[in-house]
């Protein structure tokens, strides 16, 4: 399964939930990361990230898509993410 | 065309910025948006951001898809965008 997760964290919260979700995923840009999943890793990538954030004042949004990746990635702005930035 | 939209806006532009993406699209969560789309307005809407946002400092992701929409959508934390917040 091929998903796309968006979050949106406190200062505090920010480096965990960075950490948590690069762990299972690739690291597009700021708050967007990407990437072919099991169910099993989803899960577990959810747990761990509820006990990185704090629900009443964080977002998680997580759209997931049964086989087909997207056919175009368009970015603007500063780039923030990427493998390239290494924690 | 299907799209998720996803900006990292600085607190002085992000009402314009959100205004501008929910003339286009539907606003799913504080900086997430979706919604089916012309490539003309698609077009529209990142050259009206381009004159809303910095480029030196926001960043925007556009993930365009041929045609079919998620499978799911999972959020958790709180719920800050969505139809029902009228700006």
């Amino acid at each position: 399964m091929f998903v796309i997760l968006v979050y949106d964290v406190g200062q505090k919260r920010v480096a965990k939930a960075l950490k948590t979700c690069r762990k299972y995923l690739y690291w597009v840009q700021n708050s967007v990361f990407e990437g072919d999943i099991t169910e099993a890793n989803l899960m577990k990538l959810k747990i761990e990230l509820l006990n990185v954030i704090d629900t009443d004042k964080d977002s998680v949004v997580i759209y997931k898509f049964r086989s087909t990746k997207y056919s175009a990635i368009e970015t603007f702005g500063i780039k923030k993410g990427g493998e390239e930035n290494i924690l």
